[in-house]
């Protein structure tokens, strides 16, 4: 019972043996990581067309939550990029930027999320998140990078522009260009060529100048800090906002407030397609982070708890004036190399965001928005990698067009139906690679019992025995492929007298494959060739037995693949002992 | 260049061998088959909602194109009843019945249909058709024999009811109950059971008479022709059509007409889907039907050419005043029986058809409808076989599961819902099943070189290695399976050095899964675990030797498991000789 308990609530595992050493580890860690998320959470908000404390908001309440059911010791919890993007695109559809119903409709969004992974962490589903290919994954980040980049644009030029597509964004970039506000713009390259330069430059520099390695990574995450120090100054100093810099201005001062997400049956239909994607896309980025970060110290992740994990986290920030939020990498990889031993760094964090909701707000009146779009715009493209079309070239067509698809449909016709139709894309072409299996014409090696393809090898062959190995499992997609490719070679070879299936590597036989089985040994009676398998695993064969195949077979089913040669084939056979086992 | 035109027109191939022995039989079972399609073309165009003569159109100009263009000997095209039944419930939704758009958008379906046959044949996309599996064509064949009964009774009762429904067909029946027509009654009833008795009692009677099998066949076969003539002159002598037994009517008597079908972009939008149900699986059930009939006569079946063959009968059928059309089974296991040897069979099958339809239409106008709709109920009740549930859950539950939802949701929702839910079934439940692959952890076979799952038997281990073998291809659905597990594994069996994954069974591995096989080496080197693959395929090894995992991998790949093992287990390993060869 505690066992159990302690499986749905990680914390009462961990918790028992939390000591001074790691206290101290997971406050340094929290310490570092809340200096960074300060200007992130800020941002994302943003992105999301959420005021700028929803941000902070979203950071608080899910860390905490998240720290009592995940399973992993360094994810850190809130927004993130692609998710800020997939809610402005869901949120935008039903309400305007801006209005309050936007904001509540935010909430529902993460009350929806929050509720799907719940239900199906308790469900045990986790495994539907694997319909999510790696390049239909890869492709849609990637495409998402460069729409989140281009949505920036405007905040970094200081115009009103829109769009949830990059036609639509480069259209309304274009009308609005000569609005443009030329302090807004040089504040805003300013911070992207600054922090460009703290990724590329600042490290090698700080580690020329004798810093160790951790700490020159943690100082240069730092790099967004010291523009937002920096630009806030300067704007305050010189009463920029009066000269049409667009700054955040006034943050409520406050803790998270309760809040209440929208419940109308009207708003839930519209908002429930993107939940469900924001959750999947959420929890397969944040399961890889949470995976690749426990490896390094082999620890465990269990992937059904992470949805209860995700689903908790989603919950709160949907009662506490937040958005949907996942596990990201930036921040979990900055916690991790911070020191943090244990989730309790997650709850510290939240104290200090906390702490800075209640006092640091007003500091952030003059911070500028180009400054933190600058700030989003250097992040998101290292998220963008085009390599991934060279490397699915390389190595398989299907999985190439399964990225471009995914990649162009994203970019052209938005986050939603790019995602859908790249998993719609790699279904089908997965279905249509097993629906024509390799199928090889077998012949015995001279001198073995041994079989090979006889387009490879050298083999002995018998014009009145047709063997053929299937190199797939059998199910409705092959089934009838496989019918009419042994229909065909009997009907063209007049003399075969026997055709011998090899089961080696047929892993299932469902029941369409059954049927066309039947179907195949009912025309070969017709014709008068006899039918036989060889070498069927066992829980096949298992399967096969509660079937009335094995007993209308008009051959056998044979143990070994030579059994089979030696019992039809017209061959004279050398006396070889007992033929090889069966496969299983 | 003459052998790729007899290709795309098989006629060009058997015409040129046709003979007077030929001739005699084709027109022999031309003769035969013409009066029994007589009835079942009119009754079929009352079950789609046509006038009577569409049925005897459909026929005409569609087998003559078929036997240009088919690879069937025996196949005869034309209406059938789930065609007819889909064509009513898609054209329903269009226009009402008895209108000129209801029989306009009938010909707007058949050139749709005949247009995405047409296609698909040309791109070669007949597998496209293997998408349905067997399961779910039994059950939607089946669940559309009871709506097709059904919606017969109306007719049987003498009442105007409706819907697509079972529901709605029941209902629609249950409140006209009291409208029933005694006499139209008694007719469908007495042909119902006239033909029943002719289906299970004339056969055995005849044959205990000294008739031969097939005549008995034949002489059963026109039991509709019989019900026909004799209800038809009933009706004529009593007058029976002024007490209320609605009567068939004036026929057009004409050659088919030139047609014209509707195009406007509304009603192709809302005819395009079921056009594509229509055509996939008219040409499943065709192809099924020709490969039956061909395999008797080790003959060939080309289903791409078969694509073909069919489009062109249905853009035959839309612009000649017929209706979707498809190969039947019963009118071709009666052409096949009657004796046909070639396509031309059909096309003088279809100068009787005209004769028919010119000389013959005035003496059905007192055929009584109820005696259409009872050689309809008496047709389709042979479809229905509920059998089929029992058989697929003793063989797997996943196929019953398809097949029952196909069933309910297609007498609950209709049939395009039933077979599209159907079809989406079967899909996820492979990939469920695919998802979780069988990984069995195997040892060594004492005193030899084979390898077995120690759960099943009794081998050597080594608690410092892991061997897996994988019984599945890797691919996206079941990657992230793969690498939790080993994770999962490794974490928890602390003594583990080496991992060995052993392929034998694995056909092929996506870019998903080379992901995660780069993911599962860079964890388990942060872990200081070998990771070694074994029994790597051929195919496979190719492609695995264009990305880079083999030259990161931090282990080895085996030709065998047993190299393997000599490898990186620490036991004392005897000398036995080379090691076996890998799998390919």
């Amino acid at each position: 019972m505690i066992a159990r308990l302690r499986k749905f609530i990680p914390v009462l595992d961990w918790g028992r043996t939390y000591n001074a050493a790691a206290f101290s580890n997971d406050l340094v860690a929290a310490v570092i990581v809340t200096i960074m998320l300060i200007p992130q959470s800020l941002a994302y908000a943003l992105l999301a067309g959420l005021p700028p404390e929803a941000g902070i908001y979203a950071s608080i309440v899910p860390i905490i939550l998240y720290a009592i059911f995940g399973t992993s010791r360094a994810l850190a919890v809130g927004p993130v990029a692609v998710v800020s993007l997939l809610t402005a695109s869901a949120v935008g559809q039903v309400a305007e930027q801006g209005t309050a119903g936007y904001a509540v409709a935010a909430l529902t969004l993460a009350l929806l999320s929050g509720g799907f992974l719940l239900t199906l962490g308790i469900l045990r589903l986790g495994f539907l998140a694997n319909f999510l290919s790696h390049p239909v994954i890869a492709g849609f980040i990637t495409a998402s990078g460069i729409l989140i980049a281009c949505s920036q644009l405007k905040h970094i030029l200081g115009v009103e522009a829109g769009g949830h597509t990059l036609p639509e964004m480069i259209g309304s970039l274009v009308t609005h260009l000569g609005e443009t506000n030329l302090i807004t713009l040089a504040i805003g390259a300013g911070a992207i060529a600054f922090l460009f330069w703290v990724r590329k430059g600042l490290k090698p520099l700080l580690r020329s100048l004798g810093c160790g390695p951790k700490l020159s990574d943690l100082i240069t995450k730092a790099g967004p800090v010291a523009a937002v120090v920096l630009t806030t100054l300067i704007t305050w100093a010189f009463v920029l906002s009066s000269q049409g810099v667009s700054i955040v201005g006034e943050v409520p001062q406050s803790l998270p407030p309760l809040t209440m997400p929208g419940l109308s049956p009207g708003l839930i239909a519209d908002l429930a397609i993107p939940a469900v994607l924001i959750s999947i896309i959420g929890f397969v980025e944040s399961v890889s982070v949470a995976q690749t970060l426990a490896a390094k110290k082999r620890q465990h992740i269990d992937p059904d708890q992470e949805l209860i994990g995700l689903g908790a986290a989603n919950l709160g920030a949907a009662f506490t004036g937040g958005y949907p939020v996942t596990g990201g990498f930036a921040r979990s990889v900055v916690n991790f190399d911070a020191g943090a031993e244990t989730p309790a760094a997650g709850a510290y964090t939240a104290v200090g965001l906390a702490i800075a909701a209640v006092a640091l707000t007003p500091l952030v009146y003059f911070l500028p928005k180009a400054t933190l779009a600058a700030t989003i715009i250097v992040a998101v493209l290292s998220l963008v990698d085009l390599s991934i079309l060279k490397k699915t070239w390389g190595y398989s067509k299907s999985d190439f067009s399964a990225v471009a698809a995914t990649i162009v449909l994203t970019l052209l016709l938005g986050v939603e139906i790019g995602v859908a139709t790249g998993v719609a894309i790699s279904v089908l072409l997965h279905l249509y690679k097993t629906s024509r299996p390799h199928v090889a014409e077998i012949g015995l090696v001279p001198g073995t019992q041994h079989f090979r393809n006889i387009n490879r090898h050298d083999v002995e062959t018998d014009p009145t025995v047709l063997m053929l190995r299937v190199d797939e499992s059998l199910y409705f997609a092959n089934a009838r492929f496989l019918e009419t490719l042994i229909l065909e070679r009997v009907t063209e070879g007049c003399a075969i007298r026997n055709v011998v299936l090899m089961f080696s590597a047929v892993n299932a036989v469902d029941y369409s494959a059954l049927e066309s089985l039947e179907a195949i040994n009912e025309r070969l009676t017709d014709m008068n060739v006899g039918f036989h398998l060889s070498e069927v695993k066992g829980p096949v064969m298992d399967r096969l037995q509660t079937s009335h195949l094995l007993q209308h077979l008009n051959g056998r089913v044979f143990l070994s693949q030579y059994d089979a040669w030696v019992a039809v084939s017209g061959r004279p056979v050398e006396p070889v002992g007992r033929a090889m086992a069966a496969a299983c």
